[in-house]
């Protein structure tokens, strides 16, 4: 085995260079940044140089203070309760990452540091010990004039049950998300991993599609933006148009999935929510479960009728979610009350906070349990 | 419609409402940065508080000092020969990220932004027309201990053509790397999706596997590293082991795989170059085309013997590559040097420049061609 050991050597030399572009990775971080300790976190940063460093998190507002003390800024908060908050440091002005936290997340060209704080709440966020696969696939959309990529989420045994079919959700982002954003912030294979193995979900595939009727993909190069002027009014509701007559069958036809109303789940959030609603009053006989997400919907005569004509066609479930400080509250409200004054049976789901991945993470984890039951 | 516009209505109120977490996207950058023009390009950062901000590249040695005009630091530089880039800016002793470029990779724990110079060399690095699949799926080691993932690449048309069965490329990472850097920072999918397109590479599946054996994936969290002691002398060479052992089997039973010597490559770089090598001597029928980059080995009885075997079995294409100011360059050569005494057929591949990306990606570009004819 001598060529082997010799390789070994030649690779623990590469690990000590320095001038190894690539292996600068090994002796980096001397700071440990966040800092979970009882009921505090510790957030600090190596800055010598810089006259004013503070913290920004999203559960505080503003910015906080932080002190200096042998070139090592830091500051010590009490610790918020269980979830994945995200943060970045402001040094002089300009907003950095926490270099010593390697956990970053992309909210559409923004990278933000990721604090998990563990607990009951945040339990399904983390890694479970069965895990699904995450695929990035293309479709081609002929409705809006372009090649696009979507995220498709298939269960743990997927590979193993080549016989088994599967039911699916299609889980829609928000303004300013990508087809990255459930997988990323949402962290939908985590949940559902984890509800999946708890036995509380069942086996179930999730298509995250990208909602930007423009944009072929995320974060690409090379790639221009569709051509189509979606202002026309020909090109009205072409994103759901899309979705429902192209990503369906594309995902029916490529894999092992039960192609029926009642296997077929709609969840959005924001800009999702109002695909969602919008999918299942255009297409009423499509998604058994309907689940709207921080949006809603003043009523107009035609969309009580479009209500009228789902409850006739019959669903399984219509679940409807929001925060109590959302700025789209109302909005949800007058949803829930239309769709109570037009008879539709629905949960409206409320809950603390707004607009944010903190509620949308809690709004998959509650109704994914609820659905093909 | 008028629900659907409603919907619409609310979206717009949600996009321009500052209030909006997700939101903060849309009215963030107002420096453009990078931007290229004719032969120089420029950064720029919005620092009006800070008193130092340079520039640090991949390409220059040392800190390019910037230029403060009305709170916005720049430099200009002459444009770089086409290739990908990475760099960051260095505020009063910090390092920062550019908020203006969306295009960011992820180095082991670092995350950098990316400048793409267009040109002859880089082409195949943008994004082709018709495009692969790619997969991050989990497989078990039961030699590691761990449950691990790995991402694969699936070209064009693998979805629709049911019936056809592909060869594959096992492309290994180097030291700092993961199951990701290959699609990432080695761009493999836009490589093998143009070369494909072009009709210069023949349709494949590439598997990059995660070449760190305790490790179960990159950048998790609530996945401990496998408690196996490697320094056991009965764990020597147990990555490759479980390269030929557990991943080949898993791909060639899960994916439409010519389960043939003639039909799997081996490529890695750096460590994963060391991991090439010793596969295709400890495993000498399995790979007919091996390509170790950026690494080398000194000769010894044992694997001079090793070689023989290789050569006696026989394999289509031995590709050695390495760039002339590469700190393994010396090592490179004794294995070419050694390949030469035993008669081995092979190619030599000596590039400018050292141990980095720009080599790995121009290496892939280069043999990914010659396999599989």
């Amino acid at each position: 085995m001598k060529t082997i050991l010799t390789a070994t050597l030649v690779l623990c030399l590469a690990a000590s260079a320095a001038s190894g572009q690539e292996l600068a990775n090994f002796s980096r971080q001397s700071t440990t940044s966040p800092e979970i300790a009882n009921d505090s976190v510790t957030f600090r940063i190596s800055a010598d140089y810089a006259t004013v460093v503070t913290l920004q998190t999203n559960w505080l507002s503003g910015q906080t203070p932080m002190q200096k003390k042998g070139g090592v800024w830091s500051v010590t908060l009490p610790l918020p309760e269980p979830e994945i908050y995200t943060y970045n440091f402001v040094v002089d002005g300009v907003p950095v990452n926490d270099a010593s936290n390697y956990m970053v997340q992309r909210d559409g060209t923004r990278y933000l540091n990721m604090l998990f704080v563990p607990g009951e709440r945040s339990a399904n966020y983390y890694e479970a010990g069965q895990r699904g696969t995450v695929t990035s696939v293309w479709y081609d959309s002929k409705i809006l004039g372009i090649n696009r990529r979507m995220t498709v989420y298939t269960p743990y045994g997927y590979e193993k049950n080549k016989k088994q079919k599967y039911p699916v959700l299609y889980l829609l982002h928000g303004a300013g998300g990508d087809e990255e954003a459930w997988i990323s912030m949402g962290r939908t294979a985590q949940i559902l991993d984890n509800l999946i193995q708890q036995g509380k979900a069942v086996p179930m595939i999730v298509v995250m599609p990208n909602g930007n009727p423009g944009q072929q993909a995320a974060q690409t190069l090379g790639l221009p933006n569709s051509q189509t002027n979606f202002r026309d009014p020909s090109m009205a509701n072409a994103y759901v148009r899309s979705l429902c007559e192209e990503i369906v069958p594309f995902i029916e036809s490529n894999f092992r999935v039960i192609a029926k109303p009642a296997s077929r789940a709609i969840a959005g959030l924001s800009m999702g929510g109002g695909h969602t609603i919008t999918a299942s009053q255009l297409y009423p006989s499509m998604f058994d479960y309907i689940c709207p997400l921080s949006m809603g919907a003043a009523p107009t005569d035609e969309s009580r009728a479009q209500l009228r004509a789902l409850k006739k066609d019959g669903y399984k479930l219509y679940f409807l979610a929001c925060g109590d400080a959302d700025f789209l509250f109302d909005r949800a409200k007058q949803l829930d009350r239309t769709l109570t004054e037009e008879g539709l049976e629905h949960t409206f789901f409320v809950s603390k906070n707004g607009h944010e991945w903190r509620n949308w993470r809690l709004y998959l984890n509650t109704f994914a349990p609820l659905l093909f039951k």
